[in-house]
């Protein structure tokens, strides 16, 4: 259970690690920071969202929950070479969009007397760094606990616990398959087709005619190249499913075109639009 | 030219329908609407939005500027059986998604002492009905319009100025191929894309997990099943020719994601996001 006298310490202090500090020193926590750059401590420092920042990893041996809001393969090398200054007992969570991967390789290097809860705070955005740090975005955003058999329900309260300290709309648990498909779909497949839209042709001189629907469809088309490419690999199994599905999808829709099929098309977007209107509902209803 | 003392006349009062004729009546302009629609004529009446309404073509006799805000094949339909109550030297405009295929087919048929001036209000939504009409949208929207060689200088201007009176954002002119190549890339692609991430799987199940990104995606899903298959088939050649290529960038997105390759992966998202840049940037300067 966090109480008021827990202390966080948050490993990386970019868009989300840093919104995670704004958020717990808002509300009265005791916030570390460590972070290899020096300018993210020092804003961190100076704006009061930790009381300790740096770059060196002791500066953790005190805290009870640490939260890791690294790059999932920076996170498996942080913990490879750093975990003894981890205090024995303390919980340990992170960020990382896909979790079947985390889970596995810390299940294979974690000292035994941590406790690693995966979370997956959905509120990332295409921006970078401490400077685009603002917790208020969580308020319409989902916070899912991605619990194993391993996990103690002391863990999984804790982890449901700081989504609501960290004000998100609605908390969740799934298991890590179920977890990692959905983001297969309804994320990664979705930041694949933008891309796609994007990249497959040069189509700059049509600019100046865009709409909402254009607009729409590739906003997600900036996007941080660093992180994603990894986040696609190790959730390959599924996303490829879900382009497989998808592309299948299109070139049936595209022969009913080929073949002027209008009553087809039309049974297709009468399906579409049913399943949209469900999708909306749901949204509201949360 | 369009002056004070110009009637109006506008063949179907739905959704578009209705907008142009809240905007031209606000703005003074003598208005007579016409739909087979009696509750449409009754509130466009009602509202003050029409002088005359009715489901005769007669009414539409005396009018200088005639718009058709029906679908193109209705459209189509309509002048073969009606265009002998348009009075000569009328004006005649559309509202139509797809270009080339009005063009060509009033081209064969329409009275030589009736000209028709193309134009294309990219301000539609997903919503029927003159209960939706509202030209408000059209603040921030396109008005494009597409002449060809046959068309006098005059009926350019007075398209354009019709744009400025309902008050649209931007007025611009494209000829039809380039319209139709553009709407293709633009607006029915994005739309295709929409219609079959929704209609791949159901995974209505994941709906509660939904964020910004598959919301963004899917609000296009929902779309007029009677209207779009004919846009679809009347653009064929331009639309499957950018179905064929987004999809093979797909296919090709695909193999990096399966061979693991992130550096190619990582120029792709570098790509995509240059040109998302570069498509917002062209949009914030119009």
């Amino acid at each position: 259970m966090i109480e008021r006298k827990t202390k966080f310490g948050i490993i990386g202090l970019g868009l989300l690690g840093g919104s995670y500090a704004i958020a717990l020193s808002q509300k009265g926590y005791d916030v570390t920071g460590v972070d290899i750059d020096e300018n993210a401590c020092a804003a961190a420092l100076e704006k009061g969202w930790a009381k300790k920042a740096g770059s060196d990893p002791e500066l953790l041996s005190g805290c009870d929950f640490v939260i890791s809001a690294l790059y999932p393969r920076t996170f498996v090398e942080w913990i490879r070479t750093n975990q003894q200054v981890l205090k024995p007992g303390c919980l340990l969570s992170d960020v990382t969009g896909v979790k079947r991967y985390i889970i596995e390789q810390l299940g294979a290097i974690l000292r035994p007397d941590v406790e690693f809860i995966a979370c997956h705070p959905m509120a990332g955005r295409e921006y970078r760094g401490i400077s685009y740090a603002d917790p208020h975005r969580f308020k319409a955003a989902n916070f899912i606990v991605v619990p194993t058999r391993k996990n103690t329900e002391q863990a999984v309260s804790a982890a449901r616990q700081l989504g609501e300290i960290l004000g998100f709309r609605r908390i969740t648990e799934l298991d890590p398959d179920k977890h990692d498909e959905m983001i297969g779909y309804l994320s990664q497949l979705t930041h694949v087709i933008a891309v796609s839209l994007m990249n497959a042709n040069d189509h700059s001189d049509l600019a100046a005619y865009t709409g909402d629907s254009f607009r729409d469809l590739t906003r997600i088309a900036f996007i941080n190249e660093d992180l994603w490419p990894q986040l696609f690999v190790m959730n390959k199994d599924y996303l490829l499913a879900e382009i497989d599905a998808f592309v299948s999808e299109m070139q049936e829709f595209r022969s009913l075109i080929d073949k002027e099929d209008t009553e087809s098309m039309r049974q297709k977007l009468i399906q579409s639009s049913q399943r949209q209107q469900a999708f909306k509902k749901n949204d509201e209803n949360k």
